[in-house]
């Protein structure tokens, strides 16, 4: 196991950890159900990359530990709810995510919705009401986490995409989408790393940004190329499964050995962003590894 | 015209102006869709008393008039969102609300779903990056906005709503189910009111709450009443549907004539408990036209 891959499992059981904290008290008035949804698909696994991010872009940066966490786990309830309500019914209708049931197949539609619901609000109460921290930090990771997740953000590249099925779109408009729906909360992440450092715009934040950027971009270009590449196996999910739904992926534009041509290209770029920040090349290494992994 | 319905239609309208405001500039990169069903159900109609509840409560406190108009916008945001939501086929399948077709019925139910989350998210960035308002108060919004709204405030009435459906309730139950569904964001719509004003706790702060426990109870009272006794002209949706739905509601506890005592008793120490700051008798005017509405 190389050194970044032990980093991302420590980092990733840590905040297993913090989560499970997060829903330990269950209440009892009536409304633990929703509260055992938002628990089951907080700790259905994952790779808790967001969360990752936030941890050693603070990390890297000098950042103050405890807020660091916090956001990290704001970030990732706020993807955990964008997954329960992309897996509903009226969404991408899927049974399964990381082999386990999804929240609605377990809850029901209407209680896996409202916990999504309130997945996305604690998020914001997390950050909010936490008052170690200083309201100058709260407000900038609440405006950070609201832009990315809202309509200007994931929800817009949602949206998008809902509308791209079955309908021609350029590649110009496959890398909007992307940028959008994954790459913003992506972008997030590494904002929120900075925002622990004290650090709300100029060189460093701007370098961060473009390193953000361009592993997002990579993270989704991997995404489509282990569609064709990989096993069901491995992956742990169909693969082929983009051709099966007709999906435009960045396939549909560039061959297989191109594509991976750019991603190793956008990895470099990326890496390059930040070199004069990271000291012990801990984002070029997460950068090198988002791009080599097989699953 | 009474003075005090005069001013609800005037705020009403102001608010309406300001949420068009908001929805104005429509983007052209493919995100417009999940704007318009976000404009279109904000703009759907409704009474704006949460709006409405921040305008006066700060206006009595002499709070910051541009605070109150931006946290009012962000809680009819919010209130828009859970209707969205709640109107869905997995929840109580609508197609009308208002007279007008609902978010689902229009945009269908994806982007319904995505029109929700989208103006919940909105309402946290509307109130995050107004920097023309300090982060203190900017912060301390957010917190009471994120609490009302969550698993701990509404959705965790929503929840228990949702479970009560065909099993007996108490009135305790009954009760406490609405304290969370509609009465939290009444409360939150008051505590934004003081916050404008400054006023974060104290013996102020602490009335206000009584006075939103009260209006609020008083709110859904009524709601039960006029399902009885008002006709489907003139509260402009179905009547007697809690008993085609078999709903329990406080008519299942008590009769209609004490049902109507105990709302005026309620309404009567709601208007109380303001008394010393209510000098120019609103917030009892306004607790009274409650009590008293036909629709």
């Amino acid at each position: 196991m190389t050194e970044i891959s032990k980093d991302i499992e420590q980092k990733a059981e840590y905040i297993n950890s913090k989560l499970k904290e997060l829903f330990s008290d269950k209440p009892d008035d009536g409304t633990e159900d929703v509260v055992k949804a938002m628990e089951y698909s907080s700790l259905a696994g994952g790779k808790r990359i967001r969360p990752y991010l936030v941890l050693i872009v603070s990390e890297v940066l000098g950042g103050n530990k405890y807020e660091a966490e916090r956001f990290a786990l704001a970030i990732e309830l706020i993807h955990t709810y964008s997954l329960i309500h992309d897996d509903m019914p009226c969404m991408d209708n899927d049974d399964y995510r990381r082999g386990k049931l999804t929240c609605h197949k377990v809850y029901g539609e209407a209680a896996a919705m409202l916990a999504g619901d309130a997945l996305l609000t604690y998020a914001f109460d997390l950050v909010s009401s936490d008052e170690k921290i200083s309201p100058e930090k709260r407000i900038k990771a609440v405006e950070i986490l609201s832009k990315a997740a809202g309509h200007i953000g994931m929800i817009g590249g949602q949206i998008i995409d809902l509308e791209a099925e079955n309908k021609e779109i350029t590649y110009e408009q496959l890398t909007y989408m992307h940028s959008l729906k994954t790459g913003a909360l992506i972008k997030a992440a590494c904002r929120l790393g900075c925002i622990t450092a004290g650090i709300t715009s100029g060189e460093v934040y701007d370098a961060v940004d473009v390193y953000a950027e361009g592993i997002g971009r990579v993270f989704q270009l991997v995404d489509d190329l282990l569609d064709v590449s990989s096993t069901t196996e491995v992956l742990g999910k169909p693969v082929h499964s983009d051709e099966k739904n007709q999906k435009t992926t960045y396939l549909s534009f560039v061959s297989y050995d191109m594509a991976r041509q750019i991603a190793q290209l956008i990895t470099e770029k990326a890496a390059e962003s930040v070199e004069s920040i990271d000291k012990d090349g801990i984002l070029h290494d997460l950068a090198y590894y988002l791009v080599d992994r097989v699953k």
